[in-house]
């Protein structure tokens, strides 16, 4: 797959930032579009990355960046991996086929990329509460740090994001206020997965009932209505957007909003047409329903069944990915393949997702048993609960969250899970450091927040086979909360037994029984920890090394056991501090074993958020490869690294 | 304050559990609740509590119990603070006069007190999540571990917690899943401030614009449109539904659900004709909206600014509350009236609070400055982003949001707060054990999932004074977030400098000499240290005595001077494991005081939840009181507390 030819950009050549779409005309426009859409394409071809997204809104971001003056206007992006367009026409065309690599543009907006990302994004369905953020700001006479002001400010939302608690509750504040505020909602039918709830099913009842209106023409109307200026007074502005409202008496005009929709939102005229004039008159909350396609303009994503959504490399000309050759399974896989085995035998296990049934696995368990698998939509919140309450109904439940969407539910986990002990089973995917999509979604927190309460079982997998096991421990595990944690990617390649019996809880094991210097490890670290062994076993070290399993309950005879049989105790985990490291230094302290002395070190993830690159470049620059933790011994030992003399 | 006479009670003395109710004619129903009601007074005069929302469901409960058959029939409160007289019904009455005290009953709903109480609560918005869960738990053939069965699942929620982002999350999914489940909002126009928020104002509408309906004619009617058997068919059912609906074509129904109402909520002889028919006809989810009164039925409580919502002990005549002598301001007025004065020149700083005013002490400041000051609703994640919005804007927003409740926007920390480095104060109120409202409120975590978090500073107030530096310190922080907490309760009594400067970043303070010991406090347990170092001086031990103001930055240079020049290093703090003193442990062994040998202790909380009781109690269980903190150092000594040769 080499370098495709760069198509042909005249138009899109001549834009250096958004102000230069202001000379353009209504027809260059559209040719813009389609300029833009083919260099969207040709660059994803070349990284990778979220696709689908960004087609269906090209029109949408040159129709917004010619009505609105960005920055100063701020335009934020719900999730934002729409916003490769976005990126071309803002200054970053020139970097945009580094996108989601190492020192490359983040994957999604981002504040510290460029003045035109007002408010980063990655998670899903903050984009309204930013905007009114920056709207009462502006109102209150902010003075944003970065310079530009602030003028208009505009939150373009998904449906499928619309949907979360979140984005109710920024709508619900937003029309309470009462502030001039734009929010378009881009509604594709189309998340990651096929949308599910009864919101989704009210938005394509709003546009299916009503069939697109010729808005140019209400458009002109309505902005003929008033002459200028502007603000001639709200109630006749109110007026002039009526015209434009045909779902009038709609759930948005219910909670505040002026209603304007449905559009096109591939209608470049429409779009034109209809934010000029609420730009011109709007005075309060405006939500903009337009109706877009996700993967639109490129046969191949629209035909694929994600429409596009995230792709690897890929053949401009035939669609073709890249695939990268394949080892062993992929921790999502051998999850979800042990979950299906043990639901066959045991009715009570049930499964709930968030929005992600391919991401988590889970969509292979839905086919299985469709009537035992709960997509919620995009509502960590309500998932957790609603797993409790099924725990609580005799079931089994397997909530399946990544680390960092699981954050959105942490209240839920504490207040409706582990203080009423219901036997929840969290599997943890996306644990870790994750690649390409950076810090927004490195699984870095998630020990620290679930072994800190009461009653938590807590474990996370040194390879796949040691992942299958626990997800037989969890399913057996009636007793109260338990977690799982795994990462992104594939596993090692170990045999796996699937008839493995559950563990019991709060026991490790000794991987390499060694002397002097022991490695206790808590997830996959474990096979940097055995390379850091042999490379010790050079230099006349024998460590021993060990996989703890669990976070909480520890094992309390193997950690006392390590520490007291050797001069230097080094744990690892693939988290912050305040986790599995955390929990044996308190109970290293407690039973004293401090007080004679010991060499004992806790290597987390560090302090700082670290930027997308491959997986093991991101642990490289945490200092979690094997040769971190050799530094570490030796540093514990009093030895030198490079170029002295070494004991051995 | 003597205890009241209790109030003559002839039908509800013979009520041990509900299905007695069954026995009751609908005119013994109505004098039941009168007699509930006076019983619900009698109880909370003595022990005091949340009395006005349960004044307001009497008759809902009544009604609820009589038709239902639980605990078979799943009936979840949201909060469960309206529970009183559920709890009074369900075999608890003989304990109702230990309410929120040590050993006694919840002021929440609890599942390990009740077989009735299907769910505990405390935090709002869960209940529909939770009771979709039972229903489908139940579809599924679940066997809860109760041994009860599940039949009909009820969630019933106010109006304020369903304008919740996951009370909207769960109407969602309830609407698309279809199951038949039943949500009575319970609309008091009132949940603990006056309502705020675009979904509040619909809800007026909904019922200023339908008076009230002749319903038990229209049950009635209802109800003789189908011979039994029940499940004739769900077209027919919604049919006779439909003949209740007044609101038909409301939000409710956009969403999937079946609406009925708006009823009065005080009138018996509808709740019971609605009842029936929903229990009779209803095959999807149906949602019964009922008009009541915060307070009803208790002069002083309707008369009051928060219709009884919380009260200290009280004479029942005269409504008259008992106060206890106050020796210092509280914690929440000292950050309030700091907040004001610094806001007084600083036209930055602006104030969020999610639905707690008064609690949070933002109250004064939206006196002050109203225009400042944005109550967004119980809306915590939409809460933290708003805010983040308003500081990418310029502003200095201060989020007042107490410790656990900010657990329910966790995920916005992290992602739009933390991870863009946005000035967000967060001032943490409720920190530390709490009293009467246990566990679930227990500000326990706090420390441990934001001091994990690069970037973030963390303080915690030794008391009043330093509070009101460290509300100076966070103004002025506009390098990025910053946290405060602070616990409930009064202040300890000291002068509080106004003017005072902020805190150099990272500084902690030693406050008593001395040699050996170490204690290094972060919080208000610094008023335990000292009580526990003269206690130690009897002894012959003079501990030194610090306070670390920071989690996070820690004060590097403090900690490693306190470590090398003392025999003994003990952390205390007022949350749970992975927070303050892991932080100190980790910094410890990077830099290898463990080495050598450090007797180093770390005092947190316990781990397990602590049941309500005094805060002092609550302490003492959790062993963080002077004697704890004494015998710890003995025992790291190697010294005996009791009975035995101590040193010195």
């Amino acid at each position: 797959m080499t370098d495709p030819v760069r198509p042909s950009t005249p138009l899109l050549d001549r834009v250096r930032e958004p102000r230069d779409l202001k000379r353009l005309t209504e027809a260059q426009l559209h040719q813009l579009a389609q300029e833009l859409r083919a260099e969207t394409i040709s660059a994803v071809s070349v990284t990778g990355g979220h696709l689908g997204a960004g087609l269906g809104v090209v029109e949408l971001t040159v129709a917004l960046h010619a009505v609105f003056d960005t920055p100063r206007d701020r335009l934020v992006w719900d999730v934002g991996h729409q916003a490769y367009p976005h990126k071309i026409l803002t200054g970053r065309r020139d970097r945009i086929r580094t996108l989601r690599q190492k020192d490359g543009l983040s994957g999604f907006t981002k504040r510290s990329e460029s003045p035109y990302d007002p408010f980063g994004a990655a998670h899903s369905s903050t984009s309204i509460s930013a905007a009114l953020g920056y709207a009462v700001a502006r109102d209150l006479g902010g003075d944003p740090p970065d310079g530009c002001g602030i003028g208009d400010c505009i939150a373009v939302i998904g449906d499928g994001s619309i949907s979360a608690g979140q984005a109710y509750e920024a709508l619900n504040n937003a029309g309470h206020l009462g502030r001039r505020l734009f929010v378009i909602l881009n509604d594709n039918e189309m998340s990651i997965a096929p949308p599910v709830g009864a919101m989704s099913a009210y938005l394509s009842r709003l546009y299916s009932g009503a069939p697109f209106q010729d808005l140019k023409a209400a458009a002109k109307a309505a902005a003929g209505l008033l002459p200028p200026p502007l603000r001639e007074g709200a109630r006749r502005a109110k007026d002039a957007l009526k015209h434009l409202a045909v779902g009038h008496g709609t759930l948005f005009d219910e909670l505040g909003f002026s209603y304007v929709g449905p559009i096109d939102g591939h209608d470049m005229d429409s779009l034109l047409a209809v934010l000029r004039t609420v730009k011109a008159r709007a005075t309060g909350p405006v939500l903009i329903h337009a109706i877009t396609q996700k993967g639109k303009g490129y046969a191949p994503a629209e035909a694929a069944r994600d429409r596009g959504h995230a792709t690897n490399r890929f053949d401009v000309v035939t669609g073709a990915q890249a695939k990268a050759p394949s080892n062993a399974p992929s921790y999502t896989g051998v999850f979800a393949d042990a979950l299906v085995r043990l639901a066959e035998t045991d009715r009570r296990i049930v499964a709930v997702t968030a929005a992600m049934p391919d991401g988590t696995g889970l969509s292979k368990f839905m086919d299985r048993f469709s009537d035992r698998c709960f997509d919620v939509g995009i509502a960590e919140q309500h998932a957790v609960t609603f797993a409790a309450g099924l725990a609580a109904g005799g079931l089994r439940p397997f909530c399946a969250i990544y680390s960092t969407f699981l954050q959105r539910g942490y209240d839920q986990v504490v207040h409706d899970v582990a203080i009423q002990r219901l036997p929840v089973r969290f599997a943890i995917d996306r644990a870790g450091l994750v690649g390409a999509d950076g810090a927004t979604h490195a699984g870095a927190f998630d020990v620290t927040f679930l072994a800190n309460l009461p009653g938590f079982v807590v474990m996370a997998a040194a390879d796949e086979a040691e992942l299958a096991r626990m997800v037989a421990t969890a399913a057996a595990h009636d007793g109260g909360p338990i977690a799982f944690r795994f990462p992104r990617g594939e596993g090692v390649g170990v045999e796996i037994d699937w008839a493995a019996s559950p563990l019991p809880i709060g026991q490790g094991r000794v991987v390499r029984e060694g002397a002097g210097v022991a490695l206790l490890s808590f997830g996959t670290r474990l096979h940097e920890a055995l390379r850091a062994a042999e490379a010790l076993e050079a230099r006349g070290i024998r460590p021993t090394v060990a996989d703890a399993r669990f976070a909480k309950p520890l094992d309390r005879d193997l950690i006392l056991r390590l520490a007291r049989e050797h001069e230097v105790l080094v744990t690892l985990e693939e988290g912050a501090i305040g986790g599995f490291g955390s929990h044996v230094a308190q109970l290293l302290a407690e039973e004293g074993i401090f007080d004679r002395g010991l060499k004992f070190r806790s290597m987390t993830l560090p302090d700082s958020f670290i930027d997308q690159a491959s997986p093991r470049e991101m642990y490289a620059m945490a200092g979690l490869e094997a040769q971190d933790i050799e530094a570490k011994v030796l540093e514990a030992l009093g030895l030198k690294v490079l170029g002295r003399t070494v004991r051995g």
